[in-house]
C-alpha cells in the first residue's frame, strides 16, 4: 500500500460515513474506517487526528471557500455584499455533496460530542469571515458583526438544504436568508 | 454532612473556579473540588453531571432570564423589542458576577472542550429565545432569525464585558450591540 495513496482521504470520508449510519458512530472503531478503505490505520491518522475529524473536512479549505470570495469582492463593495458573494460562493463548493451532507447531518444529529464540534465549526468560520473583512479595511464592531450575520445565514440555509426535498443551489439559498435577515434586523 | 447542605453548589462552583486557576482544568480533580468545597464526590455529582458542567451553571435558570422577559414583553411588541428586553434583562442576572464571569471566561478560553460546551449553549440559548418567540405567535424563519441576532448581541456584549475594564451593566452593553448589528445589517 502506497504512503501517499492518491484517494484515500476521500475513501475514509466515504468508509467513516457509510460506517457510522450502518453501526453507529460510537460503534465504529477507526481500524473498521481504514478497513472498509482499504487503507491502514496509519494513513488514517495521517489525514484525521481522531475519528471525529473525519467528518469535519479540511477547516482551511473550508474557510477559504467564503474568504476567497470576500478577498475577490470589489474594494468598494459594502462588507454585507462581501459576505453576500461568499454565500454564493458556498454553492460551488457544496453542489455534488448534497447526498453526503444529509448522510453526515443525521450522524451529527444523533451525537452531542459531534454536535459540539460542528458549533466550534461555525465559530472558526465566523472568525475567518471577520479576518477577511478586516484584510480589507472593515473595522470592528461591523467586521465581527457582519461575519455573524454571514454564518448566522449560511448555516439556517444549510439547515434548510440538508432537512427537506430542497435541491436549489445552496448559495442562493444562503443570500436568500441574508435578506431574511435583513429583514428580521429592520 | 448533610444531604441537602444548603449553598453546596456555589461553593462548589467557587472551589472549582479557584482550582481551575491555581492548577489548570485539566490537572484539578472532583475529588480535589469536593474536598476545597467542604463536601463528598457523591454530593457534587448530585450536582453535576461532570467537571466540565460546574461551569456551565443550569441551563433552564440561564435560559429563563431570556425567555421569561420575552414571555413578559407587552403582546403588541415587536420580536426585535422582545428580544431587546430580554438582553436588558441578562444585565440583572449577571450583576456581582464580573468577577466569577471573568475567572471562568480565562479558564474557558485556555481549554477547547469547554469552548465546544460554551458554544452548544450559545446554541440552546438560542433555541430556547426562538421558542420563547414562537410561543408568542412570531413564525419561523422571523423567529429562529431573530432569536440568532439576540444570541449574535448578548455574546458580542459579554465578550467586551468580560475582556476589557468594562464596568458598565452587561444588559445596556447588550442592547447596545443588538443597535450596531441592526446597522450591520442595515
Amino acid at each position: 500500500m502506497s504512503r501517499w495513496e492518491p484517494g484515500a482521504r476521500e475513501r475514509l470520508v466515504a468508509a467513516a460515513a457509510e460506517l457510522f449510519l450502518e453501526r453507529g458512530y460510537e460503534a465504529t472503531t477507526v481500524g473498521e474506517i481504514a478497513a472498509r478503505a482499504g487503507v491502514t490505520e496509519r494513513t488514517f491518522f495521517r489525514h484525521f487526528a481522531d475519528k471525529r475529524e473525519v467528518l469535519f473536512g479540511d477547516p482551511e479549505a473550508y474557510n477559504s471557500v467564503f474568504t476567497d470570495a470576500i478577498a475577490a469582492a470589489p474594494m468598494d463593495a459594502l462588507p454585507l455584499d462581501a459576505v453576500a458573494a461568499a454565500l454564493r460562493a458556498s454553492g460551488g463548493f457544496f453542489a455534488g455533496r448534497h447526498r453526503y451532507a444529509r448522510i453526515r447531518q443525521r450522524i451529527i444529529d444523533a451525537n452531542p460530542a459531534l454536535q459540539e464540534r460542528e458549533q466550534m465549526k461555525r465559530l472558526h468560520l465566523t472568525e475567518a469571515i471577520a479576518d477577511a473583512l478586516r484584510a480589507r479595511g472593515v473595522r470592528d464592531p461591523i467586521a465581527r458583526l457582519t461575519a455573524e450575520l454571514g454564518t448566522v445565514s449560511f448555516h439556517q440555509a444549510f439547515t434548510r438544504w440538508v432537512a427537506a426535498e430542497e435541491e436549489r443551489d445552496l448559495g442562493d439559498l444562503a443570500v436568500g436568508v441574508l435578506g431574511e435577515v435583513r429583514a428580521a434586523a429592520a
